[in-house]
């Protein structure tokens, strides 16, 4: 089976390397000189919008996936009138804008934070007005790890968050006082299984995903299950998903998705029987799918900015390295470590010492 | 780190596999069109001993290893005028010949079955006389998977065998009444850092190794290890080794080594903290070796000849596919199958399941 996939980082490039040993072969297409998924995989290099590219993606291939959703919508429908496209096209309407993302939670009952639109200085005022501060005031379209978003605490903040954001269509939403962020990552394919993997708890840090790690057995598993399963459901989803929850209380209250591999799943690399990346390959391939149970005690820690050496990384006990073929750039994830141990202690000190070299590199 | 590997088949595919994600990438020598490692390396098109090919991987790369033993000792040790080559070339001139391995082992202490050098028709005779019947004839060089082989039972089968083997030097081993074959799969690094992984227990058809089970705690675990260290202190070796054994009553008899990954270390990679694979990249690469502690209840079996559909191996419980990209062909290992199950009782199960597959493919 050939796989095309639309981006070609280290997404596709972990899709690609969970595939081959299932007899897949992949194409991505990609604009970049330096592509990581190209160790993989075959490389188109194009742009995403690009109707020659695509057409010859879809000649080479016989399914299409992505690794990111900001994949242009027409693109993926141009891509679906040959070749399936898992996810859907449909998927991307909702998933590229927070409105609609929000909208769409809401009339499937899956509780959120106090939200609401924003076109304009004045909206903003009445919003802020209705949901109160401590706010955040987010652009629709684009935004990923903490960019495009600007925290309101008072109403004279409130000119200068529009302005920053670049008076953009956006919403803005309650600062909701979690006790922690928890993401539900779960697969379906064709068929209509669906399996879910051990709810992930992830710390940020400076707005990117730090560090996740598998909670099996968490006490907010069943709700998570059950919200996942209202989207999955909804769209006919094929393919591995990602639902963040922000948690207060016994609540959770769903933040966002991603229609997509979630790096709050890489951890079932090796701390789950079947990983997502091998479980989105399984779907999208219409292969049976794999367990999502989880090995021991698993997490992951990402690798920000500069490199730690392999061998640092490979001294650390229980870390299993997964280096992205990136040169190093402030804020750029260009690594991350698999932590499997055989208690939550060895675990833990598994990622305190990442941290530390990881930290002497940020 | 750029690795070279000799020979661009299922066990390079697997290497590379493994240390991508270790921030290596690979180039692989091979003169075939469809060497089926090319799926995650680059791959220089050559033979084996061409020149201009040897100098051009050497030209690309910051160390050499080999995927089969048959390198020949030339390009070897050419490659090592410009480049480390791990293992060393002096560890090919005695694997590739069953005297020189034997007589290795005997210099080591090692025991072996008896065996005699045979380069005639009236030394066959003698070394019969001398060992006793029934007894193996084997090619001193060039011999696998159960090829170049004569079994002789009795006295008028010693002509025919030595036609058979192709009148070539051999030897003569006693045919040995043993329980079962073990394989000792280890890796050393440049300090000279040893792990062992838990034995493995060997099953055979047909000559071609069948299926693989773990042996974690197994009795003969220390003797196999003591056997192992004296052949990778001898020869200051970097990188994975395999011993395969007899074992009869509680004794070990050394078979043969491999100075590669080896088909019976193949369950580490679901099977073992750290697989094989990864082990021999970290070896070459003068990283940190990896834990090579087995997890829950590992095996392998092999898919010869025909070749299952992906989705009928992956309907298996505790399966993990590994096809290599190759086309089925008789007494071809084209793929096999991982299996890391919660108890002895399941794993056999998925044995079983896979081995109908397999059965009905075959």
């Amino acid at each position: 089976m050939k796989i095309g996939v639309l981006g070609g980082g280290q997404l596709a490039r972990m899709i690609a390397l969970a595939g081959i040993p299932l007899d897949c072969s992949f194409v991505v297409l990609d604009p970049s000189d330096t592509a990581c998924a190209a160790a993989a995989a075959t490389q188109i290099k194009g742009d995403y919008d690009d109707p020659q590219a695509l057409a010859e993606l879809a000649r080479q291939v016989d399914v299409v996936t992505y690794e990111f959703e900001n994949v242009p919508q027409a693109s993926a429908r141009l891509l679906a009138q040959s070749v399936p496209v898992y996810p859907a096209a449909d998927v991307l309407h909702v998933a590229q804008d927070r409105l609609n993302e929000k909208n769409l939670f809401t009339q499937l009952g899956i509780e959120t934070p106090p939200y609401a639109p924003v076109n304009s200085l004045s909206e903003l005022e009445r919003a802020a007005a209705t949901i109160g501060l401590p706010a955040v005031l987010k652009t629709r379209t684009q935004g990923y790890d903490g960019k495009g978003q600007a925290v309101i605490r008072s109403q004279d903040q409130l000119a200068q968050a529009w302005t920053a954001i670049g008076e953009v269509p956006a919403i803005l939403e309650g600062f909701i006082r979690f006790e922690r962020e928890v993401s539900m990552v779960a697969v379906r394919n064709l068929a209509g299984e669906i399996r879910y993997y051990p709810l992930s708890e992830n710390h940020h840090d400076a707005g990117i995903l730090r560090i996740a790690r598998a909670q099996p057995g968490d006490a907010m598993t069943e709700q998570a299950q059950s919200y996942t399963e209202k989207l999955l459901s909804h769209f006919n989803y094929v393919g591995v998903i990602a639902v963040e929850f922000f948690q207060r209380g016994d609540q959770l209250l769903a933040n966002e998705f991603a229609p997509r591999v979630h790096n709050s799943g890489h951890w079932t690399m090796e701390g789950a029987e079947c990983s997502q990346f091998e479980n989105h390959v399984r779907a999208v391939a219409d292969l049976p799918l794999g367990s999502t149970e989880a090995l021991s005690c698993a997490a992951m820690v990402n690798i920000i900015g500069d490199l730690p050496s392999a061998a640092d990384v490979l001294a650390v006990e229980h870390a299993h390295a997964h280096f992205y073929g990136k040169s190093a750039r402030p804020g750029r994830k260009v690594a991350h470590v698999g932590i499997r141990a055989p208690s939550v202690a060895a675990r833990e000190a598994a990622i305190e010492q990442t941290l530390t070299l990881a930290g002497a590199h940020f």
